[in-house]
């Protein structure tokens, strides 16, 4: 057998542990039972200990030195330089700093889950501050072997390939027109009927089942569940999906479901064949909150969708003035400042993900501690959407599960993907005339076709930047989001 | 560290990645889409190598020899028996062979599942030939290793410490007075009113709820939730077992639910401080049916139990003639020869175990084929209840997961599983007089405290056969399962 594919049958391992990972985490936000936490923590360690003791394997150096010297097919390179970038990660981080690290996770989390609600900052933010310290170390090490910034090896966990330097200029960019736009699209607000009432949870799930297949979601190969914090979770051949439903209102589910199936969608058009190789899994987050994003903002929320959603809707839940078209358009482009991230409108919601990434970076580059988030977060949130959250923990710095779950660089992917969410529609639109139309009857079979054959069948052939700038004819640039959201908000 | 405290390590890895298996066996039957079927056996798969991997790893050897002569606690002993042994049984078996053997079962498994229903017996039994030579060859390896007979080999995986001569003097016993005993209790039998009507799923669920807390299910490490067939699985700190509803007769799921509880508390009451040890293991299948079977037969249908559950019942569905208490005696006492074993009662229940029992055997003999199942068991069914099952392979050969699943040897451990039951009861009730007041209250602390300080709380820490005598005063006998048989339904 070639060192190839002796590799390739490592990697299926590692990968099957991943599985196994990937199914017992959304397990664990749908369904253990609260007693069972800290017996799951090891569990859930264990499971990253194997992982890292098979890309630790002594034969594992041999192998890939002798891979680069064989003739390779381009799936073959590109798994090759991923397998090897695998390893080097994990050559670099001690085993024993990965374990305390996965453990500080799972004991925050906990603790986070428990005492958020009570808005228990002081008693939580000892295990925040244990992950902070752990993941600060596994990038500091890593930051050193690689030459490269604390926070940039912060962002090799989030797979987006998009350096800290290049969301540095990003996020600069949008500073400059952002507190305007919000300025701006407030004053075109008009008033929207809320919908009220009492829709049944059954018939929203109902609701949001009928969308998800008529978006083209696989049940043969996927869920839809309840959790606290929705999520797209799961595996390629079994993509669960979760959400939360509200008694008094449907509009959000829905919204949120429509959100998911777009993570969904990317991750059941995979290519089964590379299902359990480095090459056959998605581009990392940024692009994967792209395709929700694209799903949920560009076509979810636009007006053509929503002539197709109103009728849906009202099949389910009877006409209403709150149910007519004109009002759900203006219900699902309400622009309003307000505590919660994920309740946030695509305007206001980058001043979110502004204020984390601030936040964040500055912790990690060690400028500032983990006492100093609640104040740091009421500055902020002051600043870019006039909202006081002092002494209001919950609502304000304890209200997101990631850095809890030791999840840093991430939140700046949420704008990465909204970005590339806009620039992936732009394109598509001008490839594929009269979409339009088609949207207003549901029919989004265009817009997947020219995923699948741009995007989502590639899977990690090309590099998440190279590719996006292959298929858009483009570098990333936020030119396309603030067009987009000038033209819905403000125009 | 002493070479015991390795070997503890090490089982506790291996114990975690049985834990990460039995949840995900209990995702596969409560929620994994029919689509990730064969992905999910690879996982599955997976996770049996990666054990056996521990076990094979290369230092065992010299660390069980090394232990075997520390000064060890009667726990650690116990646990260092139950670890060599493991390690002898993973020595065995080849790991190519128990890989096919895995990814037989899984095959074996989805075709089931699939072909059941539509009567395809004629598609399926290949599937089952591969499970039962694969089978059938591991066990060949593990008994000319030990020296003991094919069948014996099989029973080894049950764990329940009985051996195949044992087993075949019990049946043979058995087989003298069981026919006339279904004769017999069926000649006694009353006019019983069925109850009819449509009961709601969502309520029959919260009546089982409620029952299952009165009994002392504890719902901080643990769930109820639908499979097609009712199990109990997930792991001591999370135990879930499961039912299924039928509209039209809430008296099997609730019964279903009682007997699922008893597995559930067995689990429950294990010490936690060894969970993740070979020794904090429960005794293997014949002893978890024996509680299952003791909270479902010698308890839950006794006519005191009765008592405190007619009013319950009534105050979920209302009262009427059919769930007035002698109406639900007379209706969890119907005895009648029928096709399905999980609905039958328990006197011809045994028939069925038998039948399966001399089917198996003489497979793992091969003295028989799969081909021959389907005409042995119509014979067999026609001879000890008088049913006829030709060409009807769902309701006849195909109804049961175990043999599709692998588990051979199980089926037994039913029939030891009632003797135990009774066996324990007997004794319970001369320990705790007054008993049967409590029962009819709902209150069985006295029971639970008696087993939990017996038995449940020892988990593996002595040998089954050698506990059952320590407690109970006698060896494995069925004389009070046909005492108990007797007394309640021909007397």
């Amino acid at each position: 057998m070639s060192y190839y594919k002796k590799l390739e049958e490592k990697f299926a391992r590692i990968a099957k542990i991943k599985q196994m990972y990937d199914i017992l985490f959304w397990d664990e936000q749908v369904n253990m039972p609260a007693g069972s936490s800290n017996s799951r923590a090891y569990v859930i360690a264990e499971a990253n200990i194997l992982q890292q003791e098979i890309l630790l394997s002594s034969d594992l150096p041999e192998l890939l030195e002798g891979a680069f010297s064989e003739e390779l097919n381009p799936w073959q390179k590109s798994n090759l330089k991923l397998m090897n970038s695998n390893y080097l990660d994990a050559i670099t981080v001690p085993k024993e700093l990965n374990s305390a690290w996965v453990i500080a996770i799972m004991k925050s989390k906990n603790a986070w889950r428990e005492m958020r609600y009570q808005n228990k900052w002081n008693e939580y933010f000892p295990f925040l501050e244990e992950v902070v310290n752990l993941t600060r170390q596994r990038a500091t090490v890593r930051a050193e072997k690689y030459k490269i910034s604390v926070y940039d090896a912060v962002l090799k966990d989030v797979r987006d390939g998009i350096d800290a330097k290049t969301i540095e200029n990003i996020f600069s960019d949008i500073k400059t027109w952002l507190p305007g736009l919000i300025r701006q699209s407030i004053s075109h607000q008009t008033s929207v009927i809320q919908p009220s009432g009492n829709f049944a949870v059954a018939t929203q799930k109902e609701l949001c089942l009928a969308v998800m297949k008529d978006i083209g979601f696989n049940f043969a190969y996927g869920r839809l569940d309840v959790s606290h914090h929705p999520f797209c979770g799961g595996v390629p051949s079994d993509v669960r999906i979760t959400t939360n439903y509200l008694e008094g209102d449907f509009s959000r589910s829905l919204m949120g479901v429509i959100h998911e199936t777009g993570h969904a969608l990317y991750e059941q058009n995979l290519p089964s064949q590379w299902e359990f190789q480095p090459v056959g899994q998605n581009l990392g987050m940024a692009f994967h909150e792209g395709q929700s994003l694209l799903f949920e903002m560009q076509i979810g929320r636009s007006r053509e969708f929503l002539k197709y959603l109103t009728p849906k809707i009202q099949s389910f839940f009877g006409k209403s003035s709150a149910l007519d078209e004109d009002n759900l358009v203006k219900l699902y482009h309400v622009v309003k400042p307000d505590y919660i991230r994920i309740d946030a409108d695509e305007i206001t919601y980058q001043a979110h993900v502004l204020l984390r990434y601030e936040i964040e970076k500055d912790l990690m580059d060690n400028k500032i501690t983990v006492k100093d988030i609640p104040e740091l977060w009421n500055d902020k949130m002051q600043q870019y959407l006039g909202v006081d959250t002092s002494g209001n923990y919950k609502d304000g710095c304890m209200q997101d599960m990631h850095w809890p779950s030791g999840l840093f660089g991430y939140f700046p992917s949420y704008t990465l993907g909204a970005i590339i969410a806009a620039q992936l529609f732009n394109k598509i639109k001008q490839d594929e005339p009269g979409l339009n139309t088609d949207i207003a009857k549901g029919d989004l079979s265009k817009v997947k076709n020219w995923l699948i054959s741009n995007l989502w069948s590639k899977a990690s052939l090309f590099s998440p930047r190279q590719l996006l700038k292959d298929i858009t004819g483009e570098d990333l640039t936020t030119k396309h989001l603030k067009n987009h959201l000038t033209a819905r908000y403000i125009v």
